[in-house]
């Protein structure tokens, strides 16, 4: 992938990435395999070995040869239209905000949208009142009395259907997103469609082995663990809800809708009041999808409305709605307090994902950190630096912090800001969704300053000379941090490399969970025990090894601890966590069931014997002396009548 | 179990229990085998099978032969003393309540306890404050940094240990629940003393391996699933608390101390202002233990107070305690919107278990009623009715309901009503905590009545000749109940019997539905497929096929949905519950790491063709055509400098 064109042997070549890639594996195996059992026979074993794997690869050409018109026609995708308003389309020349106050509302309760990197207008939407919520709670409870008795199979036609459509459609969606949120197309790219459609597949993947009957070990007492059986079975719950953030809006939309269609279940999404248009358009996309497959489009719901102030409670009328049976709420800590207190009046269970601090620790085996500073600095200022689980806090251990912070004063200095939507410029950086919090963001900065730290780029907000009412801010690179400082435990969400000296990797720890959050983390090392030892310490909910947030990527659940939040979404616990995990215990052998005993029957004739069967009952359950149970079941005769 | 004394060779046959129901197993399973498989060569099968089993019994026996020591040795208990106060003997001459309030603090914010069967005064205890909290926390908190290191096997040897001194302390434990709660010695030994030997078995046996990392399939991203590993693994949160109810001042105590103990957490637990007397024995027991067994016993605290009223905040300050980084709620629906009020400011999860409304669905293919019946008389006046998980509702399909009521109306005049708990007499059914709900019940059924149900026997509440001061409560028996009434709709957590008369096996399931709660419910027949699907359409979190409550005693995960709560406690998700489940993803092949694409590190050479780049890497990634993923490498390759 360097400096080469395609010529007509590339082509082969990358069509063998996989086999090599497999070759590669299979070898090590075997070396590892032939490494730690060098006592048995090893010819044998590798004769065994060799055999195994033939076998496989036949079998498996074998089932690819017999199955394959099941499985295409098991995954058959749906083509659907995706209708976009006019601001979708490239080089758009939408006006911009005359008198920009700031604020997305306006005092006539309708919603102004704008697109924050260049400041024109898209539309303005009318905020929702209570009636309108309960219409789009019962619109979606009815669709949800036929999709809950869907197949898996027909759920899986859906999100195949939408998978594809989001592969033929990127240009749009990214476009759509990018507009609202003033990211660039780039970030938009992965932030919003790769882990959509990572999340897509790995659904349409292992998605239906997570929501299998899960077999359970039943009971340990003696006399009923021959014949009980145990097993939860996940059921879909009904209606549900989501509150999700502005960060990333197709993504963060899109990541409810597919995970509650897909466990049977409705949806009533609230988005943002900064990215109703973009929302709109993307809901149209999901609805457009099913009704394509032949389901009821009414199964996902869109809500806005104004945050709730003295005269419009309908957001806390949303949380504490009796309908939704489960929230998901991605947000801010001071929101989080408002809608668990709303949903604890309707005894709602909320999954809350807030914000995070997430440390990257460059450990001192770390060998590459050209290459590193390169992952610091896409995990840092992908989106602004809006990402819940970004880079917050770069921590490096002593030997290799003057070096790191060198390589990254060079780079930073070459990130340009603006507006790559409709592909006019190169630039690095986006805008970020409003400049409400640039004047804390400033004073942040300046504090630490204050405090000791050094100020090494950037620092304050940006007035792009194209783009006078986009929301730019300077990418900001901000060393020797030190814990006691306001920006070492705050949360910033925006373009600032913050960096922190380490003695030691023991340092490193320390100051990893020195701030009130527990979201993710990363750990960079060429020591893989330590990296590990580092990951099994830091109180988080998410840690990436050598990487950045791929826990995310990988459909791993995902949640943070403290201050963070907690409940978790993607993965199997994202699925199973919005179904009814019904327990269900039964008699596994069809000539055994459970009698009353005489003794314990009503009315009781004695109830000293009563005592003294239960008694050796336990005792004759729960012992480990054989003796004693010998005794216990003597007993238990005894005060059998 | 019936009329025989034991001779000599009942012994034999009591010995021989296991093996049969093993061999009846085997049999059975050969004989599904057999018959479902009849075009393979039966013969060779039953030659594979016989072989199989038989290698199978062999290397069972060798391994117990060769590793008794091992296993004896992790198993060890270790001894201790159970310090109990003179109320706890038998025939303790206690005083009587003289002016008896109704209510348990008295106004100098002392706690008083006495025993609901007799009036029996047990002591009372001081009232505790926030600064009482503050240092259980603190001291919990210490004892967990040593303790969170200790291996699994450390903490079963407390397990253990606590299983062994419970058979033998069976009398003990069970009269002071008694004394506390009024229930009778019966109803302690099934509610308190055999479910918490389960749960400790069961964790010793199973705990470990729902402990383990859990595995996952890691991402199915084309580029990434072969060299990205993923897994879940758990770890202490820190201090968990608990606020449990009084009705089993046991079980409901030592439950969540054993899963916290065993996930490496410290717990402070919130006992009711009911049952302190008791808790504190109890909670004696468990310190004793870990003491004995060389672990600091400050690892468990007890923690008690008044309800909160206008001049006492401490129940709230608990809830919302910063240093509790996980609740449990076992309580009522009203104190359960305080808890999560409470701590939706600190942000802590809470597992919510309310109140249920369980039905008991009798279908048409039940063959022995008078057998059923006995089921329905323990699950509905156990422990006087005061059960989250008591039957509250029995729905009798059309074809039994006139011979069922006839069995239970002939049954329910049987039952006496006082205290066992010094073996003075012979009873069926206990006091109930306090006289406080006494006039709801009362008023509950009168309206019953007057919607047209019939009150075949009791009703109301009950003057005890032996025990003036006790609470009781007449057995109850309320026939032609219909889902209108209010008593069809709240949870009577009294010694009433509600009879429901369904037309059919669907009505069942309408009926069963069709009150505000989801704990939990049992369906009886003769065609498994006909339960099955009764189970499956209860909305309930909990269902026992053929049984009462099994699901809870079988440790299957237990929690309700609705009106009944949330979350989860009990099996593998109650020890999961308690750990901060951290995703962890790592690469799997030592020569691959993730770097940055060229065309997308900063600064970004070509927008157009870092869009383009990601673009085809999601259409590589995630397509499902080989020809189109072969373009999408080709124009990968393309951009990719």
């Amino acid at each position: 992938m360097s400096h080469i064109y395609l010529n007509s042997s590339m082509l082969k070549q990358l069509n063998h990435t996989v086999q090599e890639y497999v070759s590669d594996w299979m070898h090590s195996q075997q070396f590892h395999f032939n490494h730690t059992k060098l006592a048995a026979s090893p010819a044998a074993m590798k004769t065994n070995s060799t055999t195994f794997v033939v076998t496989l690869a036949i079998a498996f050409v074998l089932y690819r040869w017999i199955f394959p018109a099941t499985r295409k026609q098991k995954l058959s995708a749906v083509k659907f239209e995706l209708s976009l308003p006019e601001a979708a389309q490239k080089h758009w020349k939408g006006k911009r905000l005359q008198s920009f106050t700031g604020t997305s509302t306006d005092p006539s309760q309708r919603i102004q949208c704008y697109c924050p990197a260049t400041g024109q207008v898209l539309g303005s939407f009318p905020s929702m009142s209570e009636l309108d919520i309960d219409n789009l709670v019962s619109k979606a409870a009815k669709a949800q009395l036929k999709w809950r008795k869907t197949s898996i199979e027909e759920r899986i036609k859906v999100l195949v259907s939408l998978q594809d459509h989001i592969l033929e459609n990127q240009d749009s969606i990214a476009r759509v997103a990018c507009r609202d949120s003033g990211k660039t197309m780039l970030d938009a790219s992965m932030g919003e469609i790769l882990v959509t459609l990572e999340k897509l597949q790995w659904i349409i993947k292992h998605g239906k082995k997570a929501l299998q009957p899960s077999k359970r070990p039943g009971p340990t007492n003696f006399f009923m663990k021959w014949y009980k059986g145990a097993e939860v079975r996940y059921e879909p719950l009904g209606v549900v809800g989501a509150l999700v953030s502005w960060n990333y809006p197709f993504h963060n939309l899109l990541g409810p809708i597919i995970a509650a269609i897909f466990t049977g279940n409705a949806i009533v999404i609230k988005c943002s009041e900064q990215v109703v248009w973009s929302s709109e358009v993307f809901i149209g996309m999901v609805k457009n999808c099913l009704e394509a497959c032949g389901f009821d489009p009414d199964l996902v719901q869109l809500c806005y409305c104004s945050p709730p102030n003295a005269n419009d409670n309908t957001a806390n009328y949303y949380s504490s709605h009796p309908g939704l049976k489960h929230l998901t709420f991605i947000g801010s800590k001071p929101v989080a307090h408002h809608v668990l207190a709303a949903a604890s009046k309707s005894l709602t269970p909320v999954c809350v994902e807030l914000g995070g601090k997430d440390a990257l620790i460059c450990l001192d085996s770390v060998k590459d950190l050209k290459a590193l500073s390169s992952i610091i600095m896409r995990g840092t200022f992908q989106s602004s630096g809006q990402n819940c689980i970004g880079i917050e806090r770069v921590i490096v251990s002593a030997k290799h912090y003057k070096e790191m912070v060198g390589i990254l004063e060079k780079r930073i200095g070459t990130l340009r800001l603006g507006s790559d939507i409709d592909n006019l410029e190169d630039v690095d950086m986006g805008a970020m969704i409003s400049d409400n919090r640039f004047e804390q963001l400033e004073s942040m900065i300046q504090n630490a300053v204050g405090q000791g730290a050094r100020l090494l780029h950037g620092g304050s907000r940006y007035k792009h000379p194209n783009y006078p009412q986009g929301h730019y801010f300077q990418p900001t690179l901000l060393v020797d941090v030190s814990p006691d400082m306001d920006i070492a435990q705050n949360e910033v969400f925006g373009p600032v490399l913050t960096v922190m000296r380490a003695e030691d990797t023991l340092d490193c720890i320390r100051l990893a969970n020195s701030a009130p959050f527990g979201l993710g983390g990363s750990v960079f090392g060429n020591d893989y025990a330590e990296c590990n030892y580092v990951a099994n310490h830091l109180q988080t909910g998410n840690v990436a090894i050598n990487d950045f947030a791929t826990f995310y990527v990988c459909q791993l659940p995902f949640g943070g601890i403290g201050g963070s939040g907690y409940g978790k979404f993607g993965g199997e616990e994202g699925l199973t966590g919005l179904c009814n995990a019904k327990s269900v215990c039964y008699d596994k052998l069809p000539f055994v069931s459970t009698q009353i005993p005489k003794p314990l029957d009503y009315p009781i004739k004695s109830n000293r014997s009563a005592w003294k069967f239960v008694k050796s009952f336990n005792t004759g359950s729960y012992t480990r002396s054989t003796w004693v149970r010998i005794k216990s079941l003597l007993s238990l005769a005894k005060n059998a009548n």
